[in-house]
């Protein structure tokens, strides 16, 4: 409601589709005489052996998913750590001596040089590697083409990008990132080459199309998911909530089976990088640590307390949003040079230093050293000896531990005001960061912020209830619920995030106040505003399509939502007309239905397929004069897949311009179709069902009279004063 | 492959279908003029409304199958203790005075009495409700309609015969009713009626139709997992593997809701009943006891002989499912009338307590009875003083407490011997007992089958590898893989059961294990037979539809597989015709295609709508001589539904006959239509993906060529020798 305002006030689409100007992808198998010939000669041994490589290829990907996360965590864990023991040392120095704002100055240089690579990197060689690239891969799953989403060029970026900042001390996590990086892996595994490496191993070459793709692709995204979190079903949940339109047994369990693997690589080098060759029990990349014993038992009188810290949860959340809206709009507007970008980052980057350091110094926070103390740096700065300073537990350290720190310390460990000011001050520092050109993730900042908050309130809890309190009142617990409402808050998933939340912590008994939470924050939170991911697809105006047509929209029918007069081609076609339809600018669309004359439909031809055609000049005339003219196969159009080139780029003489060609072959001679009068909801269903790119409108003879696209649903949208249309980028 | 030869070689469908004839259910929406209607005068804020009665539906759903999930464990738990109580003071009081036998003819009556009670109201009073149910639940999620599987007689029947069967000490178990009970809860509840009490709320009308009845029963059957197992996400799981088409992600948090309030109520209630008020920490009816502490750790070098385990059990399933099958198709061929179904559970009864009492008569294998032992019933038969007999924990005991005993008690509390027995005379008495009409599942019984060949394992195990074994061969985590494998080698379902374990022993980190072992064995069995599942579903030859068509089906179209000539009514029908139509014995078909000449679709329409329309009299002259004459609502189709009355007790008299019916208004004006060329795979996603029920077959002048339903697709089967056409029940 709120972001649908500003769009219609600001009136334009904004300048973010420069970089994301999208196309459709088509998750409907063109099944024409070419394919059906191929599917018919294939016998059953070889749909055996298409299946088994279907599992192969998606214990790859998890394999190099879990490796990658396994990589970027002992990356940062080694780095951040040498950055910390300096930064340490340096004001263990100055402490004593005095001068410690030298050891400021080292650690706002030392964050905004190591950002600035990372700023750089993305920001000048592959500016589709910023955030966390779950919008984008929501947008993929979605069947919106964003270019170089998955290319490997990408994922180097991302996976390098996402290493700097979490170095450079950025509020950010590691593991939003993981899941495109997965989804990166999954596209390069399963199509068996690679254009940054011009490299084809000639294998896969069945599984070069969209839908197939599309399946790796999820795949891919929940053994990030699985990895960043430890959470094979709950990276499942979310390729399944945030993509799937239609559910298929074999296809989940293939998925299921590549978040496993993830996981398991991933623990089994890190069991290795840990000393601890061969033990397998320890989660994803995040560790919660393991809620386990007395601690974890919750009452039915803490049910109204988990509901109010979820409502706090979505209000907060909804404020994140707000504010980071805003600075988005405003970074569209005037940060959109690359120096500019770097800049902020690096301007960023010194800030978050200093702020922590401010607020370390001038916090009088000091707790005891206990023998098994978790802090990997205490700092004792003005602390006596044998205690240090609690306020650097949560600044002074990568936002995981700190996430930790808050889940398991022992009660005491912090003091309100500590942890006040810190939610304070992450909460802005957090806002600020997300959106800055760099590769980074906002689940663990928002864990964060969640968990500071919830710790103060389960600290003032035991406040207020002095007699029982110190039996429930554990401020871990409330610590964990906290951090679910701010994180459901912000990113308003729910089912996927209560599973990745139980698999994250290992313990099942929290399931239920986490879904609670979770419920509420999104409830009241999609009361004020959207959810952070669909923001940032909404700025960048790409036609999204969600689950159902807007509930009021029974009065509107496939006549009203079609674009028409559609461009439609003969059986057999001029080679003339149909490079003018291609090169005609005004009307870009990528589907041109098939008709026999009068106007009857007889099948759908892409605009690639075309390209692919004219490429090879397959023309009537050129087949009768040269019989030993190899005839086109699906092989041409899988190795142009999926770079198909311009129109602009294909020479056509003038002599061939008046040669014919014949689509019969190539068309895909049943599409459906759908009668003028079908409501809106029922065109929707049917188009987000299969996951159509074009759907043909045809009257009760048969006859094409208009085509719908994605664009033609997506701009409904159901707004303050009812049904609305929505202003897309230009498809 | 194994059962279709049997199906060829036996040639006719079975009789089992005399009880289970089968309709379908229609998951498309009839957009007909009367609901666009009510859909376009429907405000924003009545649609919040229907969204938020939904919510309040699937409350309701979770907490009453809640209730029921605990009423029928504090009943089996206080029955079953009293019994074995009798039973065990008697067995005392006869060791030491000599003449067992009495004790043994004690046990035999109790049991075969009880069970006796259970088989008589199954058999007499609703044939429906043996078995587990989740066959008949997976057929309704399917789109296949089996009459009274949801009625209120159904639920009281099955829950009442759950209980005699658990309490008379067959080797069942009472989760997989709870599924088919949630699932009854739910056809009630959403529809705001019940007709076995003849009393309609006037509430949730708009609910009274297949689509909407159908979300509501996934809810309902993830709410029954959800009690049984104390897995909320199970649950969820389990109803998208087995049912959802269509993935919505509303949808999904619904469901998932309904299982969380399930899970919630059945723990708050147990809370109470053992006297602990308020501690919601406990799982659901199955409690497997917490895996915690360093016990729960793995290594690498386990993973084979997890999936060897994983093989074994898929061996094992396969066997079970083989004899299963077998005695089904005598069961079907000799025991159909209900005093021999009542005869043959009686006698099943008894000789389980026979091969009980025999068992443990014969064991010497005795245990020191330590202060916290976790036996409830321990005998102590001819052991010495302070010990007590180790046979009995397994046999003299509910199964949950037997799995609980295999997954937990220390090692060395069973040997070898005892273990091996045990294995051998459950399997078959499990196998024996699955298929009688008593209300049964058999999951419980899979898992202390698993469970006890599991925890063989693991002492074998350790005798090999002396030195080192007793760090890692815990005999409990063997105990629980076996019984994972187990179970996934007799149902075959992979994801859901995964996290259904998972949650159930309320630690993730035998996740990965779990996974490996249930894919190996599906693996396995599914090399050998299908499903257990599956065989009862292929032995009532009901139109199951799969996830795909198969493979190797793409040379069949459209026009191989339709029913052609397709009886068409015309737009204004005369009354006769219509009534012929419907009353001719010959086509049972329940849609037709409406169309204006010559032969161009205009609609479909369904028999239940003419069956009303008739019955209302909804003719075209009578409209006109009575202007008063109320117009047809909505409503009074959904007054009508789910029991239309049959054509034959609708009078129409010869002057009616004569009159015309004008069916624009209620036909539905947009059904989805194929052309003659598509292939089978796609017009198999098509049906699939929509839930349909028809599917119009034209040509390309838009006229009808052909109807395309369930029975028409789900005939293709892959079998031994490629694609083989199966002979389903007429429906």
């Amino acid at each position: 409601v709120f972001t649908a305002d500003i769009i219609r006030n600001i009136g334009k689409p904004i300048q973010f589709s420069r970089i994301l100007c999208s196309f459709s992808l088509d998750y409907d198998n063109i099944e024409n005489q070419l394919f059906l010939e191929e599917e018919r000669r294939m016998s059953y041994l070889g749909f055996r052996c298409l299946e088994i490589s279907r599992w192969v290829v998606c214990g790859w990907i998890g394999f190099l998913t879990g490796l990658i996360a396994c990589f970027i965590d002992i990356a940062v864990e080694e780095l951040a750590g040498f950055k910390y023991q300096v930064v340490k040392e340096n004001i263990e120095k100055f402490t004593e001596v005095g001068g410690l704002s030298i050891s400021l100055l080292l650690w706002a240089v030392l964050n905004a040089a190591i950002v600035m690579v990372g700023a750089i990197i993305v920001a000048y060689f592959e500016p589709i590697a910023a955030g966390s690239g779950i919008p984008q891969i929501k947008c993929y799953l979605n069947g919106i083409k964003i270019p170089r989403v998955v290319r490997l060029k990408t994922l180097v970026v991302k996976v390098c990008g996402v290493i700097c900042s979490v170095v450079g001390g950025l509020a950010v996590g590691k593991e939003g990132p993981m899941i495109h990086s997965g989804a990166v892996v999954a596209a390069g595994v399963s199509q068996g080459r690679s254009t940054s490496l011009k490299k084809d191993f000639k294998i896969f070459e069945y599984f070069r199309r969209d839908t197939e793709k599309r399946d790796f692709v999820s795949a891919g995204a929940a053994a990030g998911v699985s990895a960043a979190f430890g959470a094979p079903v709950g990276g499942v949940l979310f390729s399944l909530e945030e993509g799937a339109s239609f559910w298929n047994q074999m296809l989940t369990w293939r998925i299921f089976f590549a978040s496993m693997i993830s996981t398991f690589t991933l623990n089994f080098f890190l069991s290795i990088y840990h000393k601890n060759t061969g033990d397998l029990s320890s989660p994803g990349l995040i560790n919660f640590g393991r809620f386990e014993g007395d601690s974890v038992a919750y009452n039915l009188y803490e049910i109204p307390l988990f509901i109010l810290m979820g409502a706090i949860g979505g209000l907060l959340g909804a404020l994140f949003n707000i504010l980071n809206y805003w600075l988005t709009i405003f970074r569209i507007r005037y940060v959109h040079r690359p120096c500019l970008q770097v800049m902020e980052a690096m301007l960023v980057a010194a800030v978050t230093a200093t702020v922590s350091f401010t607020m370390i110094y001038f916090s009088n926070d000091c707790q005891p050293l206990g023998p098994e103390h978790a802090e990997e740096y205490p700092l004792q700065l003005f602390c006596a000896d044998g205690e240090y300073n609690s306020m650097a537990t949560a600044f002074f350290n990568t936002p995981e531990r700190s996430v930790r720190s808050l889940f398991h310390n022992q009660a005491g460990t912090y003091n309100p005001l500590t942890l006040g000011l810190f939610t304070l001050t992450y909460f802005f520092l957090a806002c600020w960061t997300y959106g800055l050109a760099v590769s980074a993730g906002v689940f663990i900042p928002s864990l964060l912020i969640g968990a500071a908050w919830g710790r103060l309130f389960g600290i003032l809890l035991a406040y207020i209830t002095p007699n029982s309190a110190a039996k429930w009142a554990d401020p871990g617990k409330y610590a964990l619920i906290g951090a679910a409402a701010q994180l459901g808050g912000i990113v308003r998933m729910t089912l996927s995030l209560t599973v990745i939340m139980v698999e994250a912590t290992g313990n099942v008994t929290y399931g239920f106040p986490i879904m609670l939470v979770l419920m509420t924050a999104k409830i009241v939170g999609d009361y004020i505003v959207e959810g952070l991911y669909d923001i940032h697809i909404k700025l960048q105006s790409v036609p999204f399509l969600h689950w159902e047509a807007p509930a009021t929209s029974h009065w509107l029918t496939a006549r009203e939502v079609m674009s028409s007069p559609v461009t439609c081609l003969n059986r057999i076609e001029k080679v003339g007309t149909i490079v003018d339809t291609l090169s005609n600018t005004s009307t870009k669309h990528n589907g041109f239905p098939v008709v026999v004359q009068p106007a009857k439909l007889c099948g759908l031809i892409l605009r690639s397929q075309l390209i692919v055609l004219l490429k090879h000049k397959v023309f009537v005339e050129l087949a009768r004069s040269r019989l030993t003219h190899r005839k086109l196969q699906l092989k041409d159009f899988r190795d142009a897949y999926p770079r198909f080139p311009p129109i602009q780029s294909i020479h056509v003489s003038q002599d061939e311009r008046e040669c014919m060609m014949d689509l019969t072959e190539f068309m895909n001679p049943t599409p459906y179709t759908v009668p003028q009068e079908t409501s809106l909801p029922r065109v929707f269903k049917l188009f987000r069902a299969l996951g159509l790119r074009h759907l043909v409108v045809v009257d009760d003879e048969n006859r094409v009279v208009g085509l719908v696209t994605r664009k033609d649903l997506a701009r409904y949208h159901l707004g303050k004063h009812g049904l609305e249309e929505l202003q897309l980028a230009q498809t």
